[in-house]
């Protein structure tokens, strides 16, 4: 075992009091509480890992593994801080702790500590940026493949009104692949007021819509491009498209749309190769 | 309540033996018994009909109904021939008969009958044609989404080999909203076997890699084009890579690619764009 990074501390007791905070985790939704929330595997526990070194605001709290996982995990764990404990647990203390497993063995409990708001982020980004806005995203799974999709094509800040979902919420971390810890987000406010202040700042705003205006591939190059995506179904509401440009990805007419985060995924490519973000 | 379609039949007893095959159809996998499957809610439920008369191979066996959805779905149970019976239950004896519900009170039980399979739907596609074909696919989500973004994108048929999931399992087919009733498909052979008949057929074959040597938006159009992709993670084989041509969708270097369901997406509208397929 490595004696690098933080501390090994075996547990022995289920109802340790050190490990309450895992305690049943798969029931409760930790992100309504403090701000904590669950990271889970080895891939999302090594974006914890960068994420609490940057110092963005995203810290780790705790960390519980699986015994037999330890050796596997011995390089990501050496990334944290001395003082962030490593509790080890036999599969059966694990599981008496943390429930039935998609974790497979690797726990985290997170923390947001001092994350970055809406005006900071866009006071901070670079004179080229791409930006995703998103409107009313209620559907962890959607938001988690959205986060997914803006680091593989190089999203600079996901944006959210205050009526999208968490995207701290366990399943769409997951889902993410742990790109929620590493693409800079907030979530606040009107959809309206991020509108103003995208234009504000430079911004060519292009709403996605199966009734947009322009194809996907003519939208031009802009140093500043935010792509604003709305709920699947509904999509953007009628004002909103009314004040922006709006985009369609070309495709069979007929009842039912894309899935919002393939389109996401889709238009941010589009948009991140003409701009060279990709 | 209208008089056209299939005859309603009301149920009273979640035991009566007519709507056996309903029973607790959430606890059970369908797909591997005389090639049944479930379709559930009233998007779904429409494609079915849609697909019972198109006479492709997909026929609906029964029809169950909650009470207080039926004049919703009234105009979709007159489009079922008047022999596929449509049982009718209050909420009490439906949620006794099909458990706990994700269907939302709309249900039906399909059945393969007949269905094409590869040699009869290669030798059947246009000479203009475009066709996903997948190779290990095994999460159904994922096969979901890839029929959902092939019949947005105006594919012929999806052809997969047999290492592939079933795409008529529950799952696959909500996520596919459908689509995969829709669109035509087989699940059959070895993927070494589809090349050669692809390239027996004249399909250009480009195989999608994180690895790819060609650029995504570099691949030319060709009357018939295949679009081959690999389970997520492993990916395409490296036997199977070597004998095709290979593309690439450009993104940041890092750990981890692009959710093969939305690298599909992103594929197939670019190919569908440069041939006129959409």
């Amino acid at each position: 075992m490595s004696g690098s990074g933080a501390l090994r501390i075996h547990i022995s007791d289920p109802a340790d009091p050190r490990v309450a905070g895992f305690m049943s985790i798969k029931e409760r939704d930790l992100t309504g509480r403090q701000g904590l929330f669950i990271a889970e595997g080895t891939v999302v526990l090594r974006m914890l890992a960068a994420a609490h070194a940057m110092g963005r605001g995203i810290v780790a709290d705790a960390i519980l593994i699986l015994e037999n996982r330890l050796s596997g995990v011995d390089e990501i764990l050496a990334a944290f801080p001395a003082d962030v404990p490593v509790y080890v647990a036999a599969a059966s203390v694990f599981d008496a702790i943390a429930g039935f497993n998609m974790h497979r063995g690797v726990l985290a409990i997170g923390r947001r500590d001092g994350m970055a708001g809406r005006d900071a982020l866009l006071d901070a980004v670079a004179p080229d940026a791409l930006v995703l806005a998103a409107c009313g995203i209620s559907n962890h799974d959607n938001l988690g493949s959205m986060f997914r999709n803006a680091a593989a094509f190089g999203v600079d800040a996901v944006l959210m009104d205050e009526t999208s979902c968490d995207p701290m919420y366990r399943k769409a971390i997951r889902v993410s692949v742990g790109s929620v810890l590493s693409v800079p987000f907030a979530r606040e406010g009107s959809i309206a007021a991020l509108i103003d202040q995208l234009q504000a700042k430079g911004f060519a705003i292009w709403g996605l819509s199966p009734r947009g205006e322009t194809e996907l591939h003519d939208i031009p190059p802009s140093p500043r491009t935010a792509l604003l995506v709305g709920t699947e179904g509904e999509g953007l509401p009628a004002a909103i498209l009314s004040s922006i440009r709006t985009a369609r990805i070309r495709q069979r007419p007929g009842l039912d749309s894309l899935n919002v985060a393939t389109a996401t995924g889709i238009a941010l490519h589009q948009v991140a190769r003409i701009n060279g973000f990709v």
